[in-house]
Parts: structure tokens; sequence; C-alpha cells
């Protein structure tokens, strides 16, 4: 059981989708150690494009890898969301203030986030209550220069912990690789899709398979109101995301589509 | 390359997250086996707790398993999602008018929609552009019966074939496992959360291990705005779905919040 200390630090859980060896979370946790009592849970290696998933069927391990002063490091055989459920439910006698996901190797901006095992382990902090803050930097360099993020993190950090964050919403922060960005932007996410996303290939048997690759086609990059242009333009972005995928604004059309006159049951 | 017949009749995919084999996805296809020309595409497996999971790192396969008549099978090894994109990618040479994924065997309503392959595949869809519908019967017997789903699965296949769906939004519909519903709600998702999460063991080597389990807290349960109380009260529960993550309401609060004078970065 990791019981905060007496004086109450803010207890900061840290996870990641690129795993516990990851650069970035590392970086991340050097960037916020003094800013309270900091328990690292993260996916024994790389769980990219894993969503919201949840390991069903199979048991977990929970490890304790190391412990030093404020900060512990946990490994999990799950998911980045088995690490946040899984420590809220066995490490912790109170609810974290502050869940951080990342650093990521690499952005999630557009509808990608939908797919992105970082903003998987946001969503669920913020299913919990836990205002929660998912960070990417835009470089897959697994030896990337994390210094750019250390401003924002930090002074996003800082704010979220005074303010809370507004229920069922938490952070998507995107920082450009470069020294030198040109502002923070508070955006909507960029509507588009992807193309030509598997490549073919013939094993040595004569039978198919398929790789995924494919890129982002955005279907509106110049709209300034979007993450994708934030990026593209060297601004940080940053977009409010929910966890209740209702789409309230189309109730009254399904509603009408689907009168008891429409359907005819 | 499955190429729609020269007629033109409404071209189908259909997958869920049970896996071929499941009965739910089998009902479903003799349901709506008159509506057009059906592809099934599923995984090999379950893929329950897959959310919008895609497999990254390891190549897919794609195997033809049955074809006859109007209808073919085809196994992946993929998750949901993969299901969508690769075949949208590999089979077609037009998008569907139409997917489908379930029928799951067990509800996806209230925020566990999140962790729903069965959804994720639906999202997929409304990503890509296609009138998506996941459907889900509130039993996990894998012997359920289904026939209580038949009337509102072919009623809501017609009318989106018709009309389509808003850009950006799929149908998540739930249906009771009894043969006497009390009518069809428009809902949203209800507010809510797990709890007693996991079940600590001790493997024969002396060795912690977590089992997934707990049970879901409705936070509103006398609210009839949602799918929960639908479901709870006999009637079948609609509930659009976006796949845009964005929380719109929060962004200007978000922009108080992090404006520069705030920030002070």
């Amino acid at each position: 059981m990791e019981v905060a200390s007496t004086k109450r630090k803010p207890l900061i859980l840290v996870t990641n989708d690129d795993g516990i060896e990851a650069k970035g979370i590392h970086e991340l946790v050097n960037m916020i150690k003094d800013l309270g009592d900091i328990v690292v849970v993260a996916p024994g290696g790389p769980r990219s494009g894993q969503s919201s998933a949840l390991t069903v069927g199979t048991p977990l391990r929970l490890t304790l890898i190391e412990k030093k002063q404020n900060i512990s490091f946990y490994r999990t055989n799950g998911t980045p969301v088995d690490c946040v459920k899984l420590s809220i439910n066995q490490l912790f006698d109170r609810h974290p203030d502050l869940l951080l996901s990342g650093i990521n190797h690499g952005s999630n901006s557009g509808v990608s986030i939908i797919y992105s095992g970082t903003m998987g382990a946001a969503l669920e902090g913020c299913i919990i209550g836990i205002p929660s803050i998912g960070f990417s930097l835009t470089s897959h360099d697994p030896n990337a220069d994390f210094s750019p993020c250390r401003a924002i993190v930090r002074a996003c950090c800082k704010r979220v912990l005074e303010k809370g964050l507004p229920p069922s919403v938490c952070l998507n922060i995107n920082i450009p690789a470069t020294p030198c960005f040109k502002g923070v932007r508070i955006c909507r996410q960029a509507q588009g899709y992807w193309t030509e996303e598997y490549e073919h290939r013939i094993d040595p048997n004569g039978k198919d398979y398929y790789w995924l690759t494919g890129h982002f086609m955005n279907q509106e990059p110049e709209n300034e109101e979007t993450d994708e242009w934030a990026l593209a333009h060297g601004y940080i972005s940053i977009v409010p995301s929910t966890c209740d995928q209702t789409a309230f604004s189309a109730i009254p059309k399904i509603d009408d589509l689907l009168s008891p006159n429409n359907l005819n049951l």
C-alpha cells in the first residue's frame, strides 16, 4: 500500500503506453518530481495503439521495481488502462490528485487519439474523477530531446493541481519537437481519416499478410481551431477531451430518424 | 476483391468483438441477409474489452472461410478495429453502405462503451464515414436467445440504409434480453464508474496476481435520459455516439484555466 505522506503532498500517478523503459516517462517524472509524491505504474513494454483496451481473461501482475525518496516505479503486464485501474484499486489509500500519461514518443492529434494508449489512460483517470493529462511530443525518436516539454508540463501540472478540471474532461497536450514553439492554443481535434493503411506481402509459404502503415489525411488543414493546425504552425496544442462518447448534439436528429412512426416496429 | 453486384445492392460489413464463432454475429447475419450483400470480417476469437485498439508491430492475416450466395465470412487475427480497417483497405471497391457490429453477448452501456470492442468497430466505421451501428443484447449467455433483437435490428438497418446518419455519429443499441420490451428510448450514456475491480490471489510460487472483476456503479440510476435507466426499465436504448472526443463545452473553461496569464510560461 502506497500511503501518502502525512503532509499530504499531492499524490501524482504517472503512466504511459510506450512502456516503463521509454525515455519519455522518465523525463516526465524528472520534470515534476518536486510537485508531490510520484507513483509510476507503466506497462512492461510498448502498448501503442491500445486505446482504452482492458486485459480480459488473463491475470495481471504488478511489480515494484524501484522506490527512491518520493518516487516509486511499478511495472505491469497490462495496458495503460489496466495500469490506472489496477494501481487505483491496489496501491493507494486515496485517489491521486493528478494523473499524467506520457510523455508519448510521437503525436496524438486529430481523431487518432481514439487509438492512443496515452489518451486511454488519461480518459480512464477522467472516468474515475482524477484530473488527468496526456502529454505527447511530436517525435518518434526513442532518444528525442524532451526539454521543449518542461515549461508547459510544469505549468499545466501546477495549474491543474491547483484548480482541477471540469467533470468528465481531461487534457490532450501535444508539444512540437522544437525548442522555439510560438505559443499555446486550446483546440478541438482535427477531422480526418487514414489512407493506404496496409502493405500487402506474401510470406515464404505463399500466404498473404498485411502490415499496418498509412498516413493521416487532415480534412481541414486550414482550420485554425484544430490541433493539427496548431502543431503544423509551431504551437503547443491542448484539446479538452471527454470520456463521454454521447453525441449530444445529434440526439434530436436521431429522435426524429428513429421515431416510432419511422421505425414501424 | 469483393466486388459488389452490378445491381448495387447495399454492401453491408459485419464485425464483432466476440469472434467469428459467436452466436450473436451469425444471428445478426440471419436477421439482415435479405438487405444487401453481406461481408462478415471478424476476429478469430474473443476480443472483448479491446476498445479501439489497433494491432501494431505484428502482421495481420485475413482468411476467407466461407462464401455462399450473397454472404462471405472472413476471419482475421486482429482486433475489431483491425477487421474494419483491413477489410475497407483490401476487400472492397467502394465503401460499405452500412457497418454493423455485434450482436454482442452482454450490454455495452454507460461509460463502459469506452472499453467495448463492439463499439470500437462502430466508431471506426464512423471515422471512415460509413453509417455504423453497434448492437448488444443484455445477456452474456453464449447460447442466448437473440430473437428479441430481430425487429429492432431490421427496422434500424432499413432506416439507416435509407437515411444515413449525421457525420461523426454512430448508434449504440442495447436490447434487453426479454421477449416483451416496453419500447425504444433515444438516450445519453449514464455516468458511473467501476468498483472492486480486481480480485487479488497468490500463485503457487507465492507471487501476487490480479483478476479483473468488479461491477458498474451507476451514479444516476433515477435519470430517465440515460441508457442504464432505459435498460433497467425494459426499454431498448439507443445512444448516438461520436468518434470526436473533443469536450466542446469545456473549451471556454480550459481557455480561461490555461490562459497565458494563468500559465506564466
